[in-house]
């Protein structure tokens, strides 16, 4: 069994590698640190996981996390620079869900976050963690950067179009929507459910951090830099992002035709649904498991291809491929605990 | 394995099955009978399934059924009464999930649907599925009447005190409410998004018929007959019923004690969930999981106690039900491919 | 016109003052106060109002206050309990949102509120401002208690009953659920969007304040002390009260003799709407509006009748109330500025 | 006082007319057709309206349709083309809700529905309804098409660049999403409750017919035909849509630039909000009302702006907008019975 430790295991994504762990076969979670409720069984924090696991979270002890074999961290910023340095240090294997570890170039990191990178010889250390793209890498490194939600969605629904040079990369545009569950546990008004049910809006309108992660992605498929516009938008709806994508084609290919460009490029990839041309997913068809659900549409009018892609924020987006990592690293089969159909209703 | 067939497997009882199926370690899914979807893979209707359950929907075949060890039946009424004693006959386990077979005596069924019993002698052999009161039962049959959802979370909640005796048996009131769900997949103006979000209403009173089921099982746990008053509402969720019970105490009792009566009335249950004094269940605790939670308040004012009850009325108030029934069938652990934290989020 | 002032006018309730006050007729709009958005238009706290109310909020000073011809107060109780002694002084009209000036007898606040009432001198000299019930009175006060939501949908929907003597005393029980704009906007993790959504529970069993008023009430239409059931739930919906209320029949009465009770007692009514039999309202019937609905089932099996009463919480439970009595203290017709379908859709 | 009729009076847009003209101080509505419910009152069908609007629906009667002054046609298709011509030589003044009256180009119409025009001459008499930029024609027309709700939004949101010569024109694109409302009463599985609550869509990707009276509208502007990417959503709220469009600007310029730009195109317009550089609008700020709330952000990287607009698609999207028209054609201060902040809760 492999030993198991979540910090920051009370937020919405750390609680989501709980929730997935209690299903894995392999794993058994011996570690949860929540600096706010240190002391209580995690199964009162989160009644559901009642009598499926009830361990009490702990203040943070590098040596507690050290007797674990992989830590997923979760950790407001700055506890996460003290930590990680240490635990790596140490060994131990390393899945971070913050946006820390997922740059190749720290100066992209500090042009996005507005700050310097805090250890940028760990960075170099560390790998995207982006599976369907990254899979050899991933299983010979220790230290990986968790891809963000929005970005995963995205890459995947853009990846086949630019790795076969499909499109031109000047007017690439991502309109994302995403639940509610994307902003955190944290207190905001904004965030509310008076305040966000019935209703919808944009935010960060050309500034989000995550579009840094996406031109890195791509632009490395393309093997030249690209430079798109992304909007996240907040929908009254817990889970899902819904990544709407627009290109324009250098020639014009029917849906059939690009359907079959998708398929070959994610031929085998357990967690990739495409949809066949004439049919779309939606956000239910995913909400709650580990897939990407892709389908697209050639607009031979105007010579363009829009693509939808849908996956769950906090699975797919967070904790599921997380957990995915964790397979690869051990050498476990990558959909270990993680073939679920999740929630339709 | 066992072979399961779903007669009835695109309603929203019928795919919640499905769903649990899959994730049995126990079960092979060999037939699924959808008159609407027959020829279309059950993956194409629920597309959550995809690469999960990519079998397909079929027409009724009482041949094609006899090759499955047991069925879950959730057809409309008509085609539910030519089919069972014929299933029944062949020797198949049937777990039903319509009000049929949930009847002691088919007068109350009678009074309560307003028609005859089709197959009174059925009827006789049958056991009505709840299994945390009729578990050595269900053992020695197989032909199980799977309880409704909102008799499930009512008899639950109010057994420990109809059975010690604590309660006057004249005054008992259950408000429950219950996500949209319950309604099944039928087409219904009342049902659509805009005519029932962000609103509220009560229906049936008075006249629902598991009211009739409730009074059945509380009145043999007490030895007497009960008559109660139920209320059923609609709450704009999918999912969940809450039921809110009020019952006049014969003698005052504290919440403590009340608690160590629930604890001791439901000891060893895998699937009961007593919340300690002070602390109440919400739906959220127990959402796509097998579990009921149930927390209680005496209100010494005015010597009476208030108990509040949740389920998922798709998994313990239907489908998640039927499986353990199933399990105790198949003389398997009872919690098999049922342990499942559900989805707090 | 009639200068009013706004004490708290960011607040829920306070937002909803302003909301209606801008399409009353004969009133200006002269004073908002809010401590934490003192500085800023109204329209850029709620961008709703732009270009229909613009004022500036401020900080709270009497002397501006005094410029008003009636305050509605839904400060803090802190800041209330400095203010409205003073206002009084200066004869200002006063229509108070919380609960310090809805109780005949400061014993009653005390218990229920576990504190000394701060000028119980003012107390006596306030009247509660259910309209329906104490229009006379209200007529001749300049300080209004103006009731809670949960009390004015529960009170009228009992009151025709007690009024007339019609049903047993000791086994009165009030289910109510509520909105979540009833929770106002002050931060909480209980009301965010994800902790609330798709879920629901119910809080303060056998202990909510308003409890207090509705036996207030009724105890004074029955002419002997009330003591009842008050269970109050969230519901995932912004607006609305619905309250399911039940009461043993001293002799059995159909829904047509009910209802021809509930006609008469409100007669001439213009916010009461009885439903006939065999019809019930729901929330979205009254969203928006300062109508209740009420309409009941007697079960002749139980002899026990179920009412059912739908308000709005920020209106005829806060805002619009607070109008009507307003209406009613400057001789106004008292449906002045408030006759509105609101909103089903 | 106007007599007016809504023929077609229960659907989701023609209640909205009823409810608007209610609140219309010069408008008494004479005439509700209603097929399906011919002979209940309107507010037997939408209870919210009892005591503010009770007539009885009836079956359609040109003769009793006559007696109007102005009628709002919300009929199916093949009733529609019956009735209109008829009432149009009777003299009536006509604002239509569907597409038929939209379309300066009879085959504009045939291409994206489908079918021949069923009366091309009286679309040459007819002006398109989108009152902020064809107001003085439809001063002087009686038959009006009043605009689609996706539509309205668009156009409004581009117009300012597009007529300024600002951008690229071959690279517009509008995503844009809605609420459930806009998919109008019909009974349709994909919009029952269970099916669209949590989740999102896309739909009639490069095919929906709105796009066709964008391009019309905004071609008219350039001078140019413009063929543009319209994409809709389906989001989990009643009412609103938002639209996010992206164009590529000819020459940089700022946000402040850009928000003068808009607030000269649209001065002294009294339904528009230009939002300031650095805000931008969401749903709630229009909900209920008939304002189009219109915000900005200039991508300095791209040289791209991003357009983001908020519109009540049962309000200016509809129902709202045709009030306006009926105003401007009668002579009526265009607000006329339109300044309703709406309910951002």
């Amino acid at each position: 069994m492999i030993n198991a430790g979540i910090l920051g295991g009370t937020g919405y994504a750390g609680i989501e590698v709980v929730r997935l762990l209690t299903k894995h076969p392999e794993v058994n979670i011996k570690y949860i640190v929540s600096h706010t409720f240190a002391g209580q069984k995690i199964s009162e924090v989160y009644p559901s996981l009642r009598g499926i696991c009830d361990i009490r979270c702990e203040e943070l002890d590098l040596e507690r996390a050290a007797e674990c074999d992989v830590v997923f961290t979760a950790l407001p910023h700055g506890a996460s620079k003290e930590v990680i340095p240490k635990l790596f240090e140490k060994g131990l294997k390393i899945i971070d869900l913050s946006g820390d570890f997922r740059y190749d170039d720290p100066a992209v990191y500090e042009k996005w976050y507005g700050q310097k990178h805090d250890c940028p010889e760990l960075l170099e250390k560390s790998v995207y963690g982006l599976c369907e793209l990254h899979r050899s890498e991933i299983k010979t490194h220790t230290l990986i950067g968790n891809p963000g939600c929005y970005t995963t969605c995205s890459i995947l629904a853009l990846a086949p179009l630019v790795a076969n040079g499909l499109i031109d990369l000047k007017n690439i545009i991502i309109d994302a929507k995403s639940g509610v569950t994307g902003a955190g546990r944290g207190l905001a008004l904004q965030n509310m459910f008076c305040e966000c049910t019935e209703t919808m809006k944009a935010y960060k309108v050309a500034t989000h951090r995550h579009t840094s992660e996406i031109e890195q992605e791509l632009s490395r498929l393309a093997g030249e830099e690209i430079m798109l516009s992304f909007t996240p938008h907040l929908a009254p709806m817990k889970r899902g992002i819904f990544a709407t994508c627009y290109a324009n084609l250098k020639e014009f290919k029917t849906d059939e035709e690009l359907v079959e460009v998708y398929k070959k490029f994610y031929d085998g990839e357990r967690f990739v649904r495409i949809y066949e041309a004439g049919t779309l997913p939606e956000i239910k068809h995913i909400t709650g498991s580990n897939y990407v659900a892709i389908g697209l549409v050639a607009d031979k009018r105007l010579n363009r291809v829009v693509v939808v892609s849908c996956i769950d924020n906090l699975v797919k987006g967070a904790a599921g491929q997380a957990v995915q990592n964790m397979n690869l690293i051990f050498g476990l089969p990558e959909e270990t605990g993680l073939i679920d159909a999740g929630y339709y209703l």
